[in-house]
């Protein structure tokens, strides 16, 4: 069974606040015939602070796609190290035993992706399966975390390392002026999250079904546009209604487990923006209480992207954990519009000894020998 | 068994020769201080025809990367679905049975990635899992092949479309003078391959193991500088001697396999370049023959990026296929540098017949009842 440890999050030093966001939108946007529909929408995120990777001085200027993007590999380089060195501590394992990286990040671009210096600078094994996805946005995250999940159904005995790396500050667009831009401002903030998925072993959510669902036809509702001046993010107005359909694909799949997703113990949901949270717990007829991990995240970090989803499961460790067995749903929203989804239970079980490899010769490839699991669920 | 079903690949109707390269090169670099050395390395590709998705005139302008990003995008939606019904004829499957897209493609750049729109516009089920890919390059193909064989090793009853799509010609630079750019602008050719991995059935190469390598210390030898006029290819000379730490990690692979690199019936290589292949025959002790639809891709269309395996599969199905069982290896390199490697047999099993879904609700989870197969391979 795929377990989900304990993420491990880091948000940068730079803070800026909610006042702070809503000066800077009077004093760059005064004559914005829109100036007061941004500020209420930027008050209504309940976003009290952000943290950034420079100071906002520095964030506000453009130096150029080819500056930003070195930027963004030098923060990366700077502070994924640790923040994987913590999560590989949580799940109990060192690199040599990590058999696949999933690198999510959509906010500078890299080729080869980072997972390749991660591999040369921290040890983990020349074999590691590199998956670099920098087109799901915030939905990749929970992508990230089904992957791992399947890779461990395929292999049980594997374990995933997954890491999300956003910048969002550094996609910040002085030239944009729409309200949605102006409210996307003062919505997202920065944070590098990682964690491992273990097949064997581990305290976290054990892992049991996901799925994936794209809403029809909402293809440019988030979307990038690729210019000179590097990634310009649009946000449609509709987007915040977009829980009316995606709640029944949560429904869904928890009824083909057997479950009700209006009544599990634990949600873990991704902080789009507060009607995001409002409505979810609204269409599926839940206490909004029930996404206060996700609340915090919004409310502490900003939106921070594919990473959201990992940061609430770090809160949800910090108050405690759950009772073994509790049940509960994991979600990522992003671009597409696509949801990506997972079931799991609480499960306090012992780590297994982790593999012994000093001396051993790495695991170069799987073959299952016996038939694999039946998929069960079909109609 | 996930069985990788025989690709589609279209190229585009513009086609520029070796002898017109040459021409270009000199009537562009006349005053290059090394035209000779890079008319040499051009000659030596063998490619001796290349087609663009544009006449070489349009080529050769540099509109912008905003603009060279739309034309991606346009030719993406305007190339991939032919050949991705063509693909799905072959597997004998239909839009509805499709389970995940990986759509890799590293010369151009779309968020949502165009899994978003082939799902709206193709009749794809909404719960098709999306893993777009745009940072391994040239070794994406075999990554595709290997993630699809993962996951129909989870969930044995899906099928998995896999789509690359490589417009090189779309990031030409022609500011870039570096002896390895002149070299690479004689390289490289557009073309857009899919084909479908079938979790059950299927006739084509039966996925066995798979595998990925890392090549210590390598990460800015292939490798994009991400500037406002685009993703600029480098390529460092040391590249094509790659093959000699390269060849004992695809005889690593075979051997835990029980099976001998140097002895195998069929070879599917990443044509990266004419010494990639002669030195990988070489140093695997194989006749070159062994490696005829890889050097049949290069000569014909030039290295066309992740899409090069699938298009030597293609050839191999062309050719006739093989005798039930015969065993023979996939290998993609790309930046990283990483090979992505796989091994399997040729099955000319029946297929079964299709999932029937008419009127029947999708599967939206995967939950494995039963203990997964144990992993093999371990020291």
């Amino acid at each position: 069974m795929a377990t989900l440890c304990k993420p491990a999050v880091s948000v940068p030093e730079y803070v800026i606040t909610m006042e702070e966001t809503l000066d800077l939108a009077r004093s760059r946007h005064a004559d914005h015939p829109q100036l007061a529909l941004a500020l209420r929408l930027i008050g209504n995120t309940g976003v009290t602070r952000r943290h950034i990777v420079q100071p906002i001085e520095e964030t506000l200027k453009h130096p150029g796609f080819e500056q930003r993007n070195e930027r963004y590999e030098a923060e990366a380089k700077a502070r994924v190290p640790a923040v994987v060195d913590e999560a590989l501590g949580y799940a109990g394992l060192r690199p040599a035993d990590i058999d696949m990286i999933v690198y999510v990040s959509c906010t500078g671009f890299m080729m080869p992706s980072l997972t390749a210096w991660l591999i040369n600078t921290m040890g983990f094994p020349g074999h590691t399966r590199q998956i670099p996805i920098a087109q799901l946005g915030c939905a990749a995250g929970g992508a990230a975390v089904n992957r791992a999940h399947d890779f461990c159904t395929a292999y049980p005995d594997a374990n995933v390392l997954i890491v999300a790396c956003e910048f969002c500050s550094l996609c910040y667009q002085p030239t944009d002026l729409g309200v949605g831009s102006l409210l996307s401002n003062g919505l997202f903030g920065d944070a590098v999250a990682a964690a491992v998925v273990r097949g064997r072993g581990g305290t976290g959510i054990a892992l049991e079904r996901n799925s994936a669902y794209l809403v029809p036809d909402t293809e440019d509702w988030i979307a990038y546009s690729v210019r000179a001046t590097g990634f310009h993010f649009l946000l449609d107005k509709r987007v915040p209604g977009t829980m009316e359909p995606l709640a029944p694909a949560l429904r869904e799949l928890a009824g083909d487990h057997g479950w009700d997703a209006g009544d599990l113990d634990f949600y873990i949901i991704h902080a789009g923006g507060p009607r995001i949270l409002d409505d979810l717990s609204h269409f599926l007829e839940v206490p909004p209480e029930s996404f206060r991990f996700s609340r915090s995240t919004l409310t502490e970090y900003g939106n921070i992207a594919s990473a959201v989803v990992l940061d609430a499961v770090r809160r949800l460790f910090d108050e405690g954990g759950l009772p073994e067995g509790a049940r509960g749903i994991m979600a990522g929203f992003g671009p597409g519009i696509t949801a990506e989804m997972c079931l799991g239970r609480w499960t306090t079980a012992e780590p297994e000894h982790p593999r012994e490899l000093a001396g051993a010769r790495r695991i170069v490839g799987y073959a299952p020998r016996h038939p694999a699991p039946a998929r069960t669920g079909a109609a």
